[in-house]
């Protein structure tokens, strides 16, 4: 197994401004570090914060020039009882850019160093207090806006994720054994039991592609369900979305053609994040300005995991619908939900009969709400959603841990093949060790600096 | 004397986010008041809050329908030895805007109420923890970007104007009593000590009229100091806002009236906030825009503390300039500097022969950066700011303030000419007891409600 140095260096003191200061306040500068303690009590004159145990408070004066510069809230954390295991102390200062400026600046002259982006929580990593994954879901809480998606993130730094992969891994290292136990002794001529390896090998697959399965939509959950709203102009794209989050945010009009610009809405509905997608409608045209935003149009329906196509029933025939949304070029059928809008203005027993060649179709009218509710369920169900436990189910929705285990299962199918083919056990146990080098980069048992420094350089600098 | 009777209701716990979570990694939420504790022990279940001492800090989960919502620090405050004066819980959590909308949507829900602006620093007032001026100077050193503006209002917080007022209040105070003695024995024939009297208002009103004076200045310190450069299109007044600040800010070129829209650039220069503004030229001109722009000139002339009228060498005659700034009808001649450009294309002693009938003319060059330090120091000795002492002095930066030392003085002035006249006791006693609340209504020993609410709505919600 591959192990990679620790190069970093977490023995100099490093200081940030864990806060925003505008329309705050109060600002928190946070220093972690063997010279924490040294550097504030340097600047902090109305005690000695040695003699303070840890999870301590101290109200007291920063004094700049000899002269009050603020008057602040310390708070101690000493070693290791605090985030990152190191001495840590907390200035809560008023939220001026002139004092936190000021106290930083007093700091970095003492000998503490600016923090990188992530690198109270890069420490907390290389000093055991969390694993890698857990680590990570420390971006994800902060970036959370749904309740759904926090919830994935909070079963992440719980260690949901870490445990469940700590025991594919384990299972790998056993198998490992057994097969490295194998080659050794095999002039002795052990049997290798191949039905057991092969079963062991199945059920751990199956186990990690559950897991890949589950990114797709958690990568959803986390970014925001996209559902695109398309249609020919002036069917009621615009309406339909208003009458969703029961407010005007994108422009409704009378004349075809109005929305050439996609409108994107993100609501929260039942703790779920959706961006809806208003877009231009597809029809024939000249309009320079007009292609564009058809062509936008394609794009979003690619990248859409919801396609609501909305109709107008005094405009268009079944084998003209059919026949559009053909054009659409959806690969993925169930993807797609036909609206017929405009109910308010016909009679549904005619309207199911006209369209009697179409299945699933379902009737509304964005503008006077008729049947909004039917359409959300049939979105919910259409995703799977209700099939989820956002609590307990392990939901995979960070990149890294989804290339991790693709590879993983790379490896796991490798095995399965050399299984079939000669049953060559250096190679089977190669590919074992790979696939358990891969299960552990999602933790951080193993990794380079340079990982480390793409996983953390998207954190806020301060956490 | 007036008292105004408290109508605020301080029996309520308030709540709010004390910081932004825009781009931060922490959030702060802050409650106060008698019900905080048992609000906070609903939703933290690691301890029982009420067993913990003041300054107390603990580490445990916020729990939110059963599910851990987040990991945070709670630090405690209690009663009497808070900011406000009352029992204080700061929750410091993960900077989402999920988490910090629940934890507050609970504590809603547990009896708490959202803060309004500056209410915890109201409180505070309220509660006997400062004066008002006291408080007011808090939403200063919030705002405070330069070093300077920044210590004014720290010696504000530190009562220091408070000391003074306080100080002129007593003395009014001591008169008031010798004046009412005089009326109730005035039939005993008590003499009354006209020039005791006399002498003490003359100092009293000399004290508050170098307060009043401080303000204009004390005003600029807080807010910046505003310099206007004006002159001819294609003088090189840009280069000159770029030659201050060293990098380029604003639009430099060779065309004649490209500066139409004023130009602002904020510089620190020895913990002094300046604001440059760069003014289209002064020209006849058809152009309307420009001419909107010339009217701008005039309006941000009057509004300047310093007026820097910049001309080139060789295109206007001593006359021509001289002509030209009488037609900027500046008031206070003292507010101009006048500066001949282009110092690098001409000799010195044949400009200084050109230009003999002008007083006072700096010449410099923008582009190559002669002289721009002796400009800087004729800003300052202009400014008078070189008198000033910003740590020891009492300065005058609120406008609150400013009118109602006016109003004392104006009091003052009226017993002066009561002496004068025919020595009515009854009007002087009046007269005095008004100067007296005047003067302590800027601590806030007296007040309205209103009052309160408009010196308080400017400030932060959660400070």
């Amino acid at each position: 197994m591959i192990y990679d140095k620790k190069n970093y260096n977490t023995n100099d003191t490093i200081i940030a401004l864990s806060t925003n200061i505008i329309q705050s306040s109060i600002a928190v500068i946070r220093l972690s570090g063997n010279k924490s303690i040294n550097i504030v009590n340097k600047i902090f004159k109305d005690c000695d914060l040695n003699s303070l145990n840890t999870y301590s408070i101290k109200y007291g004066k920063i004094m700049y020039n000899n002269m009050i510069l603020d008057d602040v809230i310390l708070s101690l954390f000493k070693n290791p009882t605090s985030y990152t295991g190191e001495d840590i102390i907390e200035i809560s200062c008023h939220a001026s850019y002139y004092i936190t400026n000021t106290i930083i600046k007093m700091c970095l002259e003492m000998g503490a160093r600016m923090a990188n982006p992530g690198e109270f929580t890069m420490r907390a990593f290389l000093n055991g207090k969390m694993d890698l994954s857990q680590a990570e879901s420390i971006a994800d809480i902060i970036a959370s806006e749904s309740a759904k998606s926090h919830y994935i993130a909070i079963n992440q730094l719980k260690g949901n994720i870490s445990k469940k992969i700590q025991f594919l891994r384990k299972k790998l290292i056993n198998l490992s054994s057994i097969i490295e136990l194998n080659i050794d002794f095999s002039e002795e001529n052990i049997q290798i039991n191949d039905n057991y390896i092969n079963s062991q090998i199945k059920d751990i697959y199956k186990d990690i592609e559950e897991l890949l399965n589950s990114f797709s939509l958690g990568n959803s959950i986390k970014n925001g369900i996209k559902i695109s709203i398309i249609g020919k102009p002036n069917v009621g794209k615009s309406t339909l979305i208003n009458s969703i989050i029961n407010e005007e945010c994108s422009i409704v009009s009378e004349i075809p053609g109005t929305t050439r610009d996609c409108v994107k809405a993100d609501i929260i509905i039942d703790g779920m994040k959706y961006i809806f997608m208003d877009t231009a409608g597809i029809r024939q045209t000249n309009d320079f300005i007009e292609i564009k935003g058809i062509n936008k149009t394609y794009d979003i329906i690619s990248k859409s995991d919801i396609i609501l196509y909305l109709f107008d029933p005094s405009k268009d025939t079944a084998s003209n619908i059919k026949k559009e949304i053909e054009n659409l070029k959806i690969n993925n059928k169930s993807k797609i939900i036909i609206l017929a809008n405009k109910l308010d203005c016909y009679d549904i027993k005619k309207l199911k009969k006209k369209y009697s060649s179409i299945k699933n179709i379902i009737y509304i009218s964005a503008k006077k709400y008729i049947n909004i509710d039917v359409l959300k369920n049939v979105i919910i169900k259409n995703l799977q959603l209700d099939h989820f436990n956002y609590i307990n189910d392990n939901i995979i929705t960070n990149m890294r841990h989804y290339e991790s285990l693709k590879k993983a299962n790379f490896n796991l199918k490798n095995i399965n093949r050399l299984i079939k083919l000669d049953n060559n056990e250096d190679l089977i146990a190669y590919e074992i060790n790979e696939a358990i080098y891969h299960l552990g980069s999602i933790m951080g048992l193993v990794y380079t600096d340079d990982k480390l420094d793409h996983i953390f350089k998207n954190f806020c600098i301060g956490k």
